[in-house]
This record gives structure tokens, sequence and C-alpha cells, in this order.
């Protein structure tokens, strides 16, 4: 066979100029330089730039796909994404994945990933550290905050079903159900119906006008769900919630979970990183009470996707999600080594890598000023929100969330006026915003996210709807 | 807060430095040059090497940090790197996680990714045709094997339970359980549990000297399954098995399905790609029966960890496995365009782009030429193993995989020396291979996957192996 592409020159000369490629992106994207933040094509349009017509022979170049990757996506870096929350990742970070790619040690035992093994450890350490956990917390990374909720909840069904839900199955013991707000990521419905818990496997508990679960609804949520003939094994709670981006208040969900034997389960996959700033730390008082925590590095931490860690208050806990022998793969003595054990992976990344790098090279008080920043300005572009006549908060955002709508005096805000607004501006390619329902209708939507995001650009969002919507 | 980290000169600085870097370090790899395959350090001592000291400030630098990870971790580059099926990547596929990482697009919704959703359906489509399934066919990439064969079973569970299982949860009807051999990987059992199914989810298949699934047993299974309540909902094939790397025979298998309306998913982490070897094609032939196949590019496509796909003969049952509404978010006239839908991740890695990019700049011979090479060499390792009087071959390999014993004539071949002998030549860095249980005790085990493994590398290793028993 042809072994020319493991040609170390030849990767030389290919990564020397790609790292030139995007850095002239980069500068590009960050300096607001004339290129759209999502250049727009319909999927199906889209469909037709990237034919499968690949031949026996090699044909194209590196660069010439990859320029045309680099202008038809969508630029989280450009100051003017403002979209879902998934983060303009640090580009160092980026760099740590080329390097973790290349090297693909992975993982599943500690052999084929010693270095990313460690690393992932005392991560998972620090972080649990940083969440005010004991010290006997431990925890993994994992693909992503759907695995990283799912391996909260499988330890939670070990823990608290009553009965071996691991070996017995679901018929072993009545259908389970967890407590959880609607305005709960749809991945721990998910999550739950996985685990063959079907549709009533999440009792909804109403949410007060912040979008933040009423603690004091609780009794009757769990009183409903055994009317259902359900036994309630936890609560799930956010931090913050899809929508609106709401803290749960997890010191009266957790006295409830104290005084029940029920689980509390944070997802924290959006806000857990809060906990890195001393001045937004308060938030999310009571998480280190939590039973099991999920939180995404890739969101408030400014890594690239995917990277997640599911952090337990009691280290064994780590053990019960996957409670499965593998004794012919699996080093015994030391249990943490053999990180499969405890992931829905078997092979996986050296996430901890990017993670590790970040902590140690820039320092954890840039995590905290990522924090602050991106807060502080939601903060800031909802009281401007507030004070301008044509615009409609919300609710006064928990972190760096914000929705609202545009109500220029004398119309009404209809819900077809904000899919438009948003529609024509995306489509434009001056910011990238998504939208959402809430139960007084349709509203724009804007994660804070990027770093390079200032007062001037959420001022020049607001003339863009507007412009938008005389047009 | 500090931005400089996102400033283009340092990232360009900073690229230059570690592509360098990586670079330096391939050649070493790949050249034999004096160093370990794998740095041995046991688990606790690796630990203090990578602590999670960070402070406020930033502290250390880049190269000084990737100098040590490229030290100490497995070098799957080094030819003699033989062990677990994780492959030497592509480097140009590692310079495309680069520029997915950079970029970070999720992907849950098109928006997010529209480069990566649209190489993505495309590679779906031709990776669907090489097994041979209609132009109907349709699936996702997922993060790895065990995802997505928990993503094949999902939408068996929905499709053939004869009732709802998604929304009743697996109350709604009796306990299910897949047929499987004792030789498929653990995940499948892993998913089988994570679903609720309990210990007896699966229902053991024996399988014949070779390792493969037995089909003349699968009507005592399925009846087996029977009298201790179960509804059998398919049959899980393998190619190939964890250990050996058999390939079960597909057509008997598909015909039982057919027979008795069961789903049949393949396993085909390791082994689906030999489909695109016209020689060893024939070895999966009836693959293209199968109702689900779950395919690991991060093994026989010499792509970087994790990008698995998952590809459903009847396109529709990709929608099936997650039989969820989650209208808020979601593109209803182009239901393919939002991932999410059928993946659990939501936020996913823009990992189509190295497939493609794979596909297209190097042509589709090379991963043909890859198998036949790494099979091929399995084969001549096999015959040189049968040939030597002091080791014994275990089977005839289906693969690339190989399992053997020492046994210099007149010793006996115990356990506890393959275990010893792998060790000593493990610690002394010349070689990294594994070992494995079979009914007949421990045994050497390699996954020749490096296409820079040479036949003369594996004499040497059958050396070291006496080297490392006489001393």
């Amino acid at each position: 066979m042809d072994k020319s592409g493991y040609d170390p020159e030849r990767f030389r000369r290919q990564g020397h100029a790609l790292v030139d490629q995007l850095a002239d992106y980069l500068e590009r994207a960050t300096t607001r330089a004339p290129m759209p933040v999502l250049p727009w094509a319909e999927p199906a349009a889209r469909l037709l730039d990237w034919p499968s017509d690949f031949s026996a022979e090699p044909s194209g170049s590196l660069p010439e796909l990859m320029a045309r990757v680099l202008e038809q996506s969508n630029h989280l870096h450009h100051p003017r994404y403002v979209g879902h929350q998934v983060t303009a990742p640090l580009p160092m970070a980026a760099l740590c994945e080329l390097a973790a790619a290349l090297l693909n040690n992975g993982m599943a035992v500690y052999e084929m990933g010693p270095v990313s093994t460690a690393m992932e450890r005392n991560v998972i350490a620090w972080l649990g550290g940083q969440l005010g956990f004991p010290p006997g917390c431990d925890g993994v990374l994992t693909s992503g905050g759907s695995a990283g909720n799912l391996t909260g909840l499988l330890a939670a069904r070990q823990t608290k079903a009553g009965f071996d839900a691991w070996n017995e199955g679901a018929h072993g013991g009545p259908p389970l159900a967890v407590l959880a707000s609607a305005e709960t990521h749809y991945c721990v419905k998910r999550a739950v119906q996985v685990m063959g818990w079907g549709a009533g496997g999440v009792q909804t508990v109403p949410v007060d006008a912040q979008f933040r679960l009423r603690p004091e609804a609780l009794p009757d949520a769990l009183a409903a769900a055994a009317r259902a003939g359900r036994k309630v094994i936890g609560v799930v709670a956010s931090a913050g919630s899809t929508s609106t981006g709401a803290f749960d208040p997890f010191e009266p969900i957790a006295d409830f979970c104290a005084a029940h034997d029920l689980w509390l389960h944070v997802d924290g996959a959006h806000g857990a990183s809060a906990v890195l700033s001393p001045r937004y730390k308060p938030t999310l008082r009571g998480i280190e009470r939590a039973d099991s925590v999920a939180w995404d590095m890739h969101k408030m931490m400014m890594m690239p996707a995917l990277v997640t860690a599911v952090l337990f208050r009691d280290g064994k806990h780590s053990y019960a999600a996957l409670a499965q022998e593998a004794a012919y793969l699996f080093n015994t003595d030391e249990p943490w080594s053999d990180s499969a054990k405890r992931t829905l992976e078997c092979t996986k990344r050296m996430m901890s890598l990017k993670v590790y790098a970040g902590l140690k090279l820039c320092g954890t008080r840039l995590f905290a000023e990522y924090i602050d920043y991106t807060f502080d300005l939601a903060r800031r572009f909802a009281a401007r929100l507030t004070a301008a006549d044509d615009f409609e908060l919300a609710i006064e955002p928990d972190c760096n969330i914000v929705c609202f709508r545009y109500a220029p005096p004398g119309t009404a805000a209809s819900d077809e006026l904000q899919r438009r607004v948003r529609r024509r501006v995306v489509e434009s390619g001056a910011f990238y915003l998504v939208q959402t329902t809430l139960p007084r209708g349709v509203y724009l939507r804007v994660t804070l996210i990027n770093p390079l995001t200032t007062d001037a650009d959420l001022d020049a969002l607001l003339d863009a709807v507007r412009a938008a919507a005389a047009d």
C-alpha cells in the first residue's frame, strides 16, 4: 500500500500550511472583517457542495478543501456569533486536539492512554473541589452533556431504585421516575426513555416566573408520580435551563432530596463553570450537595467540543453507573485507571489534555474572568433591552443567555415577527442568533459566549433587528 | 478579561511550533528510532507527573508540556505498536481535527454545522452503498462504537418490541432480549443493561471452534430466551469479535432473522471496513441484509478516534432510535439536517470532516489497500506461528487480529508464562501487545493495525517473546 500519508515531512508541510490558513481565518473572524457569521444556505443546497464522488485515486488538495470548509462553516469566533451554547474555543485548546488526534491514545484501559488517564483523574479531582465536593469525590470525562447526564442517571438508578436495576432490569421493580422541570434539557427525558422508563419517567415540576424549578411544588410532583405507580429515585435540577439559562435553587431541592432519600443530579452542562468565578459562585449555592453533576467544558470553559465531566460527590458512585464485570480487560489493583469501566465509551478521546493544558498554561483566573465577562455582558444587555421602548426582555438573566422580543410600540410582538427578523438577520450574515418558545410565545435568544463580543456588538444587534423588521 | 488567547498571531506561532514538534515525533516513531512504544510507568506513578496544581496565573509553556505528553504516551505510530484496535491515524486526518476543533461547529442543528452536516449525510450514503445497502439507507455518525451499538439497539427495540417502548417504557411489554455470542463486545451487553433489560437481556449463542456464532444454535437460544419469559427482538452479530476478530456468518443469521421477524444488528466496529476491499469483502457476505451496522472509522479506516457510523438499511429506522419530539428545536422540512434528533449527542464534533477529506484527498483505493495489507500481514504472521515449534496459533485469523501462545517444546504453555512475557515485553518498550483469555487459557494478542508494521517487526516480536521467557 501507499504509505506516503505517514511521511513526517508531508505532515510538516501540510501542517504549516493549515496553521497559516487557520490563523488567517481567525484574524478575519475576530477583527470583524467583512465576512458573514453564518454564510446562509439551505440544507439541500449545502448538500450539493460536498458530493460523495470519491474516486479510487486521490483528488483535490487539503488547502482547497479547507478554504471551502472555513468559508461555509458557522464562524463561532466572530464577535457577532451569539447563537447556541457552543463556545469560541481557545485556539491553544484546538492545538491540543491536534496532538490528541495524532497520538490517538484511546484510554479505555490505562496502557492505551497513560498521560490522558493521569490528567483526567487529576482534572476531575480539581473540578470536584471547585464544586465544593469533599476529597472522596470522583468521576470521569465523557463525550458530551447527553452522555454525562445519562451516566449520572444510571448511577442514580443503580443506587436508589431499591433493586439491582443493572442485573435484574426494569422488570425487577416498579417503573421509575425522576422529578424535573419542563425547562430541563431534552436529553434528560431522552436518557430516561433510553433506560426504558417511558414518557412518564420524568414527572414535571412547575417553574416560577424566572423559569426556575419551584421547590415548594416538589411534594405534589412526588405524590403525582406515586399515584401514577412510579417510584421516584431523584430530582434533576438545571444550571442553567435550556431556553433561558435559569439556575434552579439547589439548596431547597437538596433539602427535599435529603428528606426523601432521593438522588440529586444537576445538569450543569452550561452553568456549572460559574463555580470558577468568586463573583458568580453564590448563584450555584447548594450544588455541592448534589450526588452527581454533569459539566460541559465546551460551553463555559472555552474548550472545543466535546468534553463533559460527570462528577460524583461520593466517588464510589462513579462505579455504579455501569455496574459491569469486565475482568478480562481491566486492572483491578487501581480500578480508577481503566476508564472504560465508568464511561459509556470504550475507546475515548484524550479529552483531558486540552482541559489540563488550559488550566495550567492559561491560569485558572482566565476562566473566572470569562464567566464574569460573559455574565456581566448579559446583564448589561438585559438592562439595555429593558430601557429600550421597542424590545421586551423575557427575564433577568441568571447567566449569559438572554431571551427577548422585538415589540415596537403600537404593534403586536407576534411570533411571526420574531421568526421573520431572526431569519433575516441570520441570512444577512450580520449576526448568528437563535430563537426559543416560551409560554408567552416565540423569543429571540442569544448566548453571549464569545469573549470578543462587546456592548457595541449588541447595540448593533438591536439595530439589525429593527432594520430587519422594517425591511 | 485577558483576551490574548484569541490573538491569531499567537496561535500562528504556537501552531507552527507544535506542527514541528509533532512532525519530529512522527519521524522518530515511524523510523524505529530508539524510543519505547509504550514508556511504561505504573498508574500511580504517572499520576504524579501531572498534578492538578493549577494556579491563578499562567505557568509553563505549550512546547514543554507537549514534549512530556509525546514522551509518555503510547506511540501508536511506532511500527511495533501491535496492541488494541486503535489505529495509527493518518496525520492529515489529525490536521482535519485541528480545523474541526477550532471551528467547533456543534451540529446538533443544521445551522450550527452546515458543512459537517452536509458532509456527514453524503459520507453516510457512501458508506451505506459500500455495505451493499439500497439507496434508501441512512444513518448518522456518533461518538464511538459503544454509542453506535446502543443507537442500533434502540432502533431495534422501537421497531421490534411490539409496543411503544420509547413512550410506554419497559413495563409496557415483556422483558426483551437479543441473541448474541459470548464473543460479542462487552458494550452490547452494556447497552442492553443501560436500556433496562438486565443481565438476561443477552441470550448467549454458542460459537464454533473459530469463535464464530453457530447459526444452527440460534433456534435453541431463541427457545431458551422464551422459556425465561423474554421476547427476543433481534440478533447481534460481530465483524469481528472482540478477542479473536472472528466474523460471524451473516447469511444464515440473516435467514434466521427473516424467518423469525428479528432485527439483525451487526457490530462491525472493527471489521465493517473490510467491505472496502474487493479481496476481503466476501468475508462479510450477508452484511447487506443487516437492519443496522455500527462501523468505527477509527479502527480500520486510519481515522483518529472517535468516529462511528450507525447505518440503517431502511433509512426511516434512523429516526426510530430516539423517537422523540423536539419540535422547538428541529427543522421539520428537511428532517435529516438536524442531526441531534438521531444521535445520542446533542452538540457533536465535526467528525465527518476527517472522513470526507480522507476519502477525497487520499482516494478510496488507499482504504482497500490498508485492509489488504493488514489482513495479509496477519495471515503471514499466523503461518509463521504455525511453522514455529515454540508457538501455538489460537485460530486462523479472519482479519488482522492474531492470538497465540508461547509454548516451547517440553514446557507447559502456562497462563502465567503468557502474562509474564507480555508484561516484560511491554515494560521493555520494544513492543506494545495485549493479552486475552480464551477457553484454553491466556493468549498473547496482537492487532496489526499500523500499516508501517512489517514481517520483520513480527519476527522480532517472536524473538522478543522468546528472550522475555528465557530471562
